[in-house]
């Protein structure tokens, strides 16, 4: 057995690099450079500090460690192989196949012990802002004097390309201006991007940049062991502020012909490159995924920390034991029981705008659901995102439910993601629906980790008026129903409305994005609106009927309204609403049938948005009405009538199909 | 006639309060608070500084102005309007109505004299900063030594929400970085947002961050005429740092309740508020669209800059006359005559990834094109993007035609849109196709300012491979067909690609998206493959087919491989090639039928992306092959095959419907 004369640290970091190049090769394709470069500052981070059981990844009171630099993914494999989770050697040798708990970037969903999927630059620490935000707030709401159950660092490394990203600055900013003390931020500090050398893009003053939003900052030489080792505890014990710790590192640290190169980002070293490098780091040339058994020692992870936190809860439990029983509750994730019978019924006869009604039924079900959280990016009295009789967060004072995200729609999702992957809370973000586009690429990733996040988006169409074709959404709608495992839900009123958000609640592994009015809308009758939890139903029938008109939103009282006229010329036509695609598609082929039935051709689609897309339901012989251009500055009533999206233009349609 | 005591600067600042007080009633929408808080700020700016000539509002070289804070719409019309830009009281009468040319948010392609469409908060500041690179890149390529026929400033105004937004700070370090001394950027900072105060979510030292960026910053107060007009001087005289200039103001300056309060950000004043508002300020109050002769001739620009430069230009053309033809035809927007000798074909026989191709299109082109530049994220080797022969922008060199944007996809989308604005450059930029999401909301600008810019998104697919999920798109190529006026074209070869740029560069008014593959697909005969250029074309056809397989970019050859399979099995089928559906969209009726006729309802589609939208031209009895989940981390073959998108699932489902 080899004998080696390094220290246990050095040995990990050395270990991790070979793990880094190794599963690199074998899968011919990843990023080798950057676990090489941070495996110092990993082994440190890991070794010294996270308090974290491997044997239960889900530990409440964990520490929380995110890789904003996914595509060094290899790193938090190592990492996590080394400390003993069920994340075996044979794993890392399948790195990047088919079907293994190793893809190319860190899937959460997927492997016990990564807290985030990340890749898509930037969101990674926008996830952690949020992991130290639902932190904050759980302490504030479920800590006793003496008493810190909830007492948790949260910890993210992060590369040059992850602090370019607007989303990164957009939380960071936030992060600053909440102080959040107990977020640390590693910056991989190596000079090397993909494209060469960082300073041909990126000469700002990075330090001063994030001081300036009020964080702590340090820099440190990442490879030196015992100078990390400080400045993490320098951060530790800075309450007020965020800390961020730029540690100059060299990508591909020991590669004699590669080591401070962009070739090391992002492809293999090459096997006589690898075995050079394992030459000069002094580790055994011929081995490959070698890994010591001081190195396991080293890193390993015991459940020490957490059986202390287990003895701190059982007090906890015995002096608090209603808090005790409902943090259990909230942190495993589910709803109270008998939280439905908080929701709302509209009595027909008035016409609110959906988003008032969201307002409404959101305040009435926050008084079920003690963790459901959120806040609007700068729209709150708009979105009517705030919930009555509790406060917005402020530095120090995280005691109430609402937030105040400021002009950040993308930073804004990447945080709602880390708080929901926190655990214990339930988070909801609103915006127009027009600047989904902002946060776009946080909304996709809460799809793919499967969170249950739910977006408040208002103003869904050119209903909004005379703000203008840059706030009308066109496209926004059908852009997200193509979005995989994202739930979209259109309600045609206040009745609708509250089946919306039932349904967002109630998932479990999917997003939902409402889809809400500014201008009122004629509260349908609740019995007939219930049908709307199978995501399209008929809303008002006809003997006979000659021809289905479908509606979402808005357009379904505008498609009533065609079905009387119709009537009154003698054409008998069906209405179905159908706020949910999604929901629609997971019904029975017999319901399906039985709303839209196959021997009915004559069929038209009504919604103010794109045309591209309702031939699944309308198909090549029907028509859709709708908008297929951008909107305009006019006060909607006239938009509605210009851009053709009336009754008239529904009554013609279905006279020409009949 | 009424006799004001006050100085012009004053009597003007106050009228333009007055109209957009007047203005936003008369609407009964809009936003007030800001142009009466910006009013001194951009009196200031428009009456001492800005070089333009209202009669001719597209002159080469005027000073390029930018209202990065849309929402203050009522502050650019009246001062285009005060100045003699064609945009006659009439119109801010009818501000916000259908028709008129003062819509809720100042759109480009609509009012003259609105240099950039804004409303989506950060876009204007990323906007300004791609106005001062065309400025910097058209001053290196086309001034000479004592004829500077390039040598303007671009002034932007933004607010609180501007800056707070993602896409303004990769934009902002982008500018520091660059050292854009020319770009003059004044902070509307009124320290009240929609929510309220901004300090409610916005504490961050705004001019420490941007000192960070490589800024020059001052404080003014925004009131006080002549510490601006100070400020924009010293601005003015740096000439190698951007310059930020933070003026703090009075939202709703003069109106005695609602001053300094959120109330006036999105609201009309009201009747009563703007008479006690006009009495304070010391204007008439019974007036309404008041506007002094005084204000006129002291707003009113006159030709004598655009003349100056004019002889200026005289002189340039006289000694270099080349060069100035070049420069009025970059100016004027069109192509040199016969660049599409510039094309290349490709001669079948290799397999070339239509992103390798691409990049051999673009360097051909590129030599008839003289300023067609551009760059990419970050990914300048994966994207192929980079032009051989020239040099990369840096500080002080802006001489190539290559431009590293840094990991700031929505920064380098705001950025292109704002240097296809400025004229003289046609600008393209490159990201893997799954971070489009990142810049949605510039793309989205610049399909509503009818900008042809060009996208080059590679990596397209499932195709990417062992990236994983995160890096893979299903559903963007589906969300920006959807998205009006977005050309989308997904190449099925290297010929097929050089109709894309083909497309991309002879449009006017349409952005285009160029979807490329990463891996290799086979070359088609050129002669075929050109009827792609009608968007989409028989690629292969079969006498008395009895189905017809529709693919797109990758999965064409997969079409055709199932087509000879099928023909082996006595099944005759026809093939269509679709790389565009906008393109295909605008064929006669004749055309779209003689390709997809009528009378064959058995129709497949094939393309790696969601299903959702392909009944277009499947219909409801048709198939649809291809993912509505999200992909996985593994090579690109394995995934084809375990995702099912194959030859096999092509055969199966003709089958199944012949």
């Amino acid at each position: 057995m080899t004998e080696f004369q390094f220290d246990d640290h050095t040995l990990t970091a050395n270990t991790i690099r070979g793990l880094a190049m190794d599963a690199v090769q074998k899968a011919n394709s990843g990023h080798p450079g950057m676990p090489m470069g941070m495996a110092d500052v990993a082994t440190v981070l890991w070794s010294q500090f996270l308090r974290h059981n491997p044997k239960d990844p889900k530990w409440a009171n964990r520490d929380r460690f995110v890789l904003s630099a996914g595509h060094g993914s290899m790193l938090i494999y190592s990492l996590l192989h080394l400390s003993g989770y069920d994340l075996p050697m044979a794993q890392l040798k399948q790195f990047r196949q088919w079907g293994s708990l190793t893809p190319g970037h860190p899937e959460s969903h997927l492997t016990p012990g990564v807290e985030t999927t990340t890749g898509p630059l930037g969101q990674g620490v926008a996830n952690a802002v949020g992991f130290a935000l639902a932190e904050a707030w759980l302490a504030a709401k479920y800590n006793r004097p003496g008493l810190p159950i909830v007492d948790h660092f949260t910890y993210a490394i992060a590369g040059d390309g992850d602090l370019m990203e607007g989303v990164s600055q957009e939380a960071a900013s936030l992060a600053g201006h909440l102080g959040l003390g107990k977020l640390i931020v590693l910056y991989d500090d190596n000079h090397i991007t993909i494209d060469g050398k960082t300073d041909v893009a990126f000469t700002e003053d990075v330090l001063a940049r994030f001081a300036a939003y009020g964080w702590q900052t340090m820099r440190v030489d990442g490879h030196d062991a015992a100078a990390v080792q400080v400045a993490i505890e320098v951060a530790r014990a800075e309450e007020k502020r965020p800390s961020l710790i730029a540690c100059r590192t060299h990508i591909a640290y020991g590669s004699p012909n590669k080591q401070d190169t962009s070739k090391s980002h992002g492809s293999p070293l090459g096997d006589e490159e690898i075995r050079l490098t394992k030459a000069a780091l002094g580790m055994p040339v011929d081995e490959t995924f070698f890994v010591p058994g001081r190195v396991y020692e080293y890193m390993g992870g015991d459940g020490a920390a957490q059986a202390a936190w287990q003895e701190l809860f059982a007090h906890y439990a015995a002096a608090h034991p209603e808090a005790a029983t409902e943090f259990q509750q909230v942190m495993v994730g589910g709803l109270p029981e008998g939280w439905e019978a908080s929701l709302p019924t509209f009595a027909p006869g008035s016409s609110p705008a959906t988003r008032a009604s969201s307002g409404k039924v959101l305040n009435a079900v926050a008084q079920a659901i003690p963790n459901l959280l959120g806040g609007s990016a700068d729209l709150a009295g708009s979105n009517l995102t705030t919930l009555n009789g509790e406060s917005f967060w402020q530095k120090g004072d995280f005691s109430g439910r609402n937030i105040h995200f400021g002009v950040r729609e993308h930073g804004m999702g990447g945080i709602m993601n880390g708080m929901m992957l926190h655990g214990g809370v339930r988070a909801y973000g609103g915006t127009f629906l027009v600047f989904t586009d902002y946060m776009r690429p946080s909304m996709r990733l809460a799809a793919l980790m499967e969170l249950p996040a739910i977006y408040v988006m208002t103003h869904d169409s050119i209903g909004l008026g005379e703000d203008g074709p840059t706030h009308q959404p066109i496209e926004h709608v059908m852009s997200l129903r193509v979005m995989p495992n994202m739930m979209v839900f259109r309600p045609a009123d206040a009745n609708e409305t509250a089946v919306g958000w039932q349904v967002a609640l109630a998932s479990s592994h999917t997003p939902t994005t409402l889809v809400l009015s500014r201008q009122g809308l004629p509260t349908l009758d609740p019995a007939v609106a219930a049908g709307a939890v199978r995501g399209a139903y008929v809303v008002s029938d006809a003997d006979n009927f000659q021809a289905i008109v479908m509606a979402t939103g808005s357009e379904v009282s505008l498609a009533l309204n065609a079905q009387q006229q119709l009537a009154a010329e003698g054409i008998a036509v069906r209405v179905v609403s159908m706020p949910s695609w999604e929901l629609f598609e997971q019904q029975s082929a017999e319901y399906k049938e039985s709303v839209l039935p196959t021997a009915v051709s004559a069929r038209v689609s009504v919604e103010a948005g794109t045309t591209i897309g309702w031939e699944r339901y309308v198909g090549l012989r029907g028509k859709s009405i709708g908008l297929d251009r951008f909107g305009a500055s006019a006060p909607a009533e006239v938009l509605f009538e210009k851009l053709g999206v009336t009754e008239t233009a529904v009554v013609a349609a279905v006279k020409e199909l009949v």
